[in-house]
């Protein structure tokens, strides 16, 4: 039987909530009573850095069926807050969204063979490639997967603070990866999360985490 | 020149806030001074509901570049809120995250030829379809594109209320879509995106969204 293409797989550990560690116990559960495991797969186009396969599955019910799945090594996303408390954002051209978004930095896991990037690396590399800034502290406060559905790309969410410009030798974003780069105020990026200027569903999530963590600890 | 492969367009009207409608006219101008028109498309595969393609596109600086774009009609997600102030879930299992997520219901538009389904109506087919429940009030609260990198797929967010269990006539899940149907305090689904409980972008996305919406509104 061929291994899932997942690259991370699902928290299973504890929390400091009682109601919580249900939702996880339930899960686990699922993982079982509801597992589809893939009995075939080819794949069907190879990328620089993700690839589409075809994995032939069992479904819950015993039959078998077709996923066709975006392999893609994860990536991470930075809200990088300065010490006046702005929030560093970049305005980036998306093909597939036929225009410029509004983004907190980001960018794919470095694949060097089998191995992927560590993402706490790869935090503080895109950090400094995407905005010219190093980040004295970089703290992790989640995950998501983007798109479940269909691919595989998990995201790694970090917090960077402690902030000072990368000098001489800084890091240059990849080439072709033109991006201007903004800073507002970290509540004014809240509410261009919550009015449809931030359009991008990692930054929207990474923002709204942040925030809720913020007033929790402003309580 | 071959049209961006951009199902739907990054929002360019206005907000109620001067602050925000700079970000959207600073958006604009970068949406020309960033622009990468398409010059050449390529379908590399076609799945049942999305493709594939290479699309071969002028950089900012001029250069060419090939960008492998999965090209996806769109979804809709829905945050189904009861009158006691619950919120349904579900649990599924996803073969890219390699086991089970928990989910807000959620699911792709359906494609009638060139046609794509109206969002709305696919909000309240999804909702029945995965909950069984059907919504007197569905308001649209925002959307997002899923992983703008790579992919077409934006996703409308919707709050459903109101609602009532779909009888005799349900419309069912699609075939081999197994899922288990959760209801929990609004609040506790809250700390599981906090919690790194849901690890689904849509989902931290959108509960945070209306988390922020409601507070507001009862302050």
């Amino acid at each position: 039987m061929v291994k899932s293409p997942a690259r991370h797989l699902p928290y299973r550990g504890t929390t400091d909530r009682p109601e919580l560690d249900r939702l996880i116990e339930g899960l686990r559960q699922a993982d079982l009573t509801l597992d589809q495991p893939v009995l075939e797969r080819t794949e069907i186009h190879k990328s620089h850095y993700m690839s589409l396969e075809r994995d032939t599955i069992r479904t819950t019910s015993g039959n078998t069926a077709d996923r066709d799945i975006v392999v893609h090594p994860g990536a991470v996303v930075i809200v990088p807050i300065d010490s006046e408390g702005h929030v560093l954002l970049v305005t980036q051209y998306r093909v597939p969204a036929g225009g410029a978004l509004l983004e907190l930095p980001a960018g794919t896991l470095d694949m060097h063979g089998d191995q992927i990037e560590d993402p706490l690396l790869a935090a503080h590399r895109e950090l400094e490639e995407e905005t010219g800034y190093r980040a004295d502290k970089m703290e992790r406060i989640g995950g998501f997967w983007s798109a479940p559905g269909f691919s595989t790309e998990y995201l790694h969410v970090y917090v960077a603070t402690d902030l000072r410009t990368a000098d001489h030798d800084r890091l240059a974003p990849d080439e072709d990866e033109e991006l201007h780069l903004l800073r507002i105020p970290f509540a004014q990026a809240i509410e261009a999360a919550e009015q449809g200027v931030i359009e991008d569903a990692k930054s929207i999530a990474a923002i709204l985490m942040l925030a809720r963590r913020l007033e929790r600890a402003n309580r």
